[in-house]
């Protein structure tokens, strides 16, 4: 049996093939060109899933299902895309478009919840039973884990740790709050921060950088740069506080940590974990461990087919 | 079939016997004397629940067991509680010493657990599936429900929603830690925070009040003093952050507020609810209720008769 892992994400499609035990069998990507248009943006989809087939031999019938992680707010029991700002999508009933076009049962979850769903069931989540998860981006992901399952709570959406309040009166979020995680500890919020230090008379080796990314940051922060180094060490006191908070409400039983900036390694999850510790207080004596999601790319497409086998294939 | 629940806080022992429908058939308090040890206090549980017995004309065999509520830190599993600084215990046997004393199966657990319990019983938490409970004393106690049973997480205690660091280099906690929410928003604080502003200079007609606590702050709030105004908002403002905060990752379906200032009413429970709704966001459009606890001084005596129903009567 295999299924279809689709990881939309505003820059990229990226899919794959994977059977019964979570293995990638083929995968591929290609651009996504949201600025075309939810048509266009299918189109580029469904050629993707036609080309992997083709490729690996498939038929349509040997696939049961397909998954798709996007990155926004979905609505799982319709399959309805709430509001995804990275691909201009304002209640898209992206199931039902996606099914007519594919000819196959469709399953759609916000990306974080799906990258936790790979993450829970073939990379460093595995053996746990709750998990919460974040993933740092251009803003910031999160998924709860509880018994083995996604829970979406009472908004629906699951959790949310991006729009947790971290400072009053802080950044201004695209929600329309203030001080929310993600102004605060994504990549951008990193960038942002770089130059505020750099505004404020500090030096740094990358302050002639013309292309500047969380990326250049971690890496002049692992190389001793002092503003980089307060750059991460921030982002990291605002996320290692913030999951504290959530776990000593939650008590999660381990909690993972993904994207991009998360590749750069210690430099990163050592602050994390440091204020993650010194926020939960000596008196917690069960460790809690804080760890690296370990699939990568990768997470989006077998989460997203595990999120399909859940949905179609497990359930009577 | 009756219980016998206890409520034992670090001023007063609260016990009655409840039937198993939730109802209190008597019930009686007594001072709990906690400076005089440990022996002492468990004597006083005996002592009241023996008088409850007989006054109700009834013998220890028409109790099926006992549940007792404690302000502190218990590992449920073996009824040992970890840490009660109000009644100066650590790592005591409270189940086994009590079981012994009684003659009856013990279930022992948190104070804001047992209340929690009490709420979704018989209070205002009835036909909730799952809450989040805090209740504002001396510090910050707190509960999480989720499927109708007190969520303990890994590290067994439960939600500690007291510790939650909501303001860096913030007030110093009993726990070791700054900023906790108990430091900023608990009938403790609010007296703190009212001091801190007659130092800086402001007025209140509280000002030369030899005895002061929340109730008067409250009391005066509501009567239009501006100093007691701002105390009480900042207070609402931190505990309605937090909560939002972790609803944001639970999505509970509802928010229930216990403890003596919830008593005052509005003046406190009004800006809880504005600031929870500011910090959700407006995108947020699932109504989360915010209830005051209904069940007053009754919910430690009601919650711990439950928690004995759940542990001794209702499993196998």
């Amino acid at each position: 049996m295999c299924l279809l892992g689709i990881d939309l994400g505003g820059t990229t499609i990226k899919a794959g093939v994977v059977d019964g035990g979570g293995r990638i069998l083929i995968k591929d990507q290609v651009a996504t060109g949201a600025k075309e248009g939810a048509r266009a943006v299918l189109k580029r989809i469904v050629d993707l899933a036609g080309d992997l087939l083709r490729r690996q031999g498939l038929k349509r019938r040997d696939i049961k299902a397909a998954g798709i992680g996007i990155p926004g707010s979905v609505d799982v029991g319709s399959g309805v895309v709430r509001l995804a700002p990275n691909l201009f999508w304002r209640d898209f009933p992206l199931r039902s478009e996606l099914e007519a076009l594919l000819g196959l049962p469709v399953a759609v979850d916000n990306d974080a919840h799906v990258a936790a769903l790979g993450e829970i069931w073939q990379g460093a989540g595995r053996g746990f039973n709750s998990l919460l998860m974040v993933t740092i981006g251009t803003g910031i992901g999160s998924a709860l884990v509880i018994d083995g399952r996604i829970r979406r709570g009472i908004f629906g959406y699951g959790a949310e740790m991006g729009h947790v309040k971290m400072l009053p009166g802080g950044p201004f979020c695209h929600c329309g709050g203030r001080g929310c995680l993600e102004t605060l500890a994504s990549a951008t919020a990193m960038v942002r921060q770089f130059r505020e230090y750099l505004a404020a008379g500090l030096a740094s080796r990358l302050q002639d950088s013309p292309e500047l990314g969380a990326r250049e940051i971690l890496a002049a922060a692992a190389g001793g740069d002092e503003l980089c180094g307060r750059v991460v060490d921030l982002a990291a006191f605002y996320l290692g506080t913030a999951l504290a908070n959530a776990a000593l409400v939650l008590g999660p039983e381990t909690i993972i940590i993904g994207g991009g900036p998360v590749r750069a390694g210690e430099v990163i999850l050592e602050p994390i974990r440091k204020y993650v510790a010194e926020s939960l207080g000596d008196w917690q004596t069960t460790p809690l461990p804080v760890l690296a999601a370990s699939l990568g790319n990768e997470a989006g497409i077998i989460g997203a087919a595990r999120l399909a086998l859940e949905l179609y294939c497990e359930r009577p």
